[in-house]
């Protein structure tokens, strides 16, 4: 299994207008797309800088795994996404490799994509996402 | 101030040979350079998937700044490189909006890439990492 490309790198934040007002403002990164997944309590901010998206991630209920996060650890770099051409093909990779998963099976994430979380103890601390290539349809 | 690239997604590690190890297996990245950098401390290997580099940081003596951070914090994401055009512009536009600097003045980096940090307190829990697009000479 080979990581095709760098999708993203995920920020939680508290307030997600707040933090996209500062990430312009700051750095001159400009907001390309919003969008609530309401499976996951999360709405997301995605911030293009060439092919890699900085994923501002905020709650939106007091009981999701990014609130348990803020609460825990409070905001900063919460997880970094590596692109695969299939999310199935790396999870059966990762398994034979003995390496610890969160989802055993891909599920839809935001945009369409089909994606996996990897457990951060499986990695050496960092939580891995995967996302799949292409949408599915 | 413009960001002008994501440069590099730094993660701090134990052991620099297994966690390559580790990324090259799980994950199929391939290392691509790999470099002491005595006065911080601490000894970077660079795993680059297209334009972004993974960059592995583990401590070369006990009172380096990563060792004090692996103590506090353990292993894991620990920084985020974006690529500006000029360091010294983007510290006095940062200057200019307030935001908390940790290094005032660019210094030298790994690569022999101008650099320097800004505080996680001025980002909202991210430290972040300027690295000027030419090695200066």
């Amino acid at each position: 299994m080979n990581v095709t490309r760098i999708d993203q790198i995920a920020i939680a934040v508290e307030d997600l207008d707040a933090a996209i007002a500062f990430y312009e403002r700051a750095f001159g990164l400009r907001l390309s797309s919003r969008e609530r997944v309401e499976d996951d309590g999360v709405e997301e901010a995605m911030l293009q800088v060439g092919d890699v998206a900085i994923q501002l991630l905020a709650p939106t209920r007091e009981d999701s795994p990014i609130a348990r996060y803020l609460e825990r650890h409070g905001p900063g770099l919460h997880h970094l996404g590596f692109g695969v051409s299939s999310v199935s093909a790396a999870l059966d990779h990762l398994r034979a490799e003995d390496v610890r998963l969160i989802d055993e099976e891909p599920r839809r994430g935001g945009g369409g994509h089909d994606i996996a979380f990897v457990h951060p103890r499986g990695t050496g601390g960092v939580l891995v996402e995967l996302i799949g290539d292409e949408p599915e349809e």
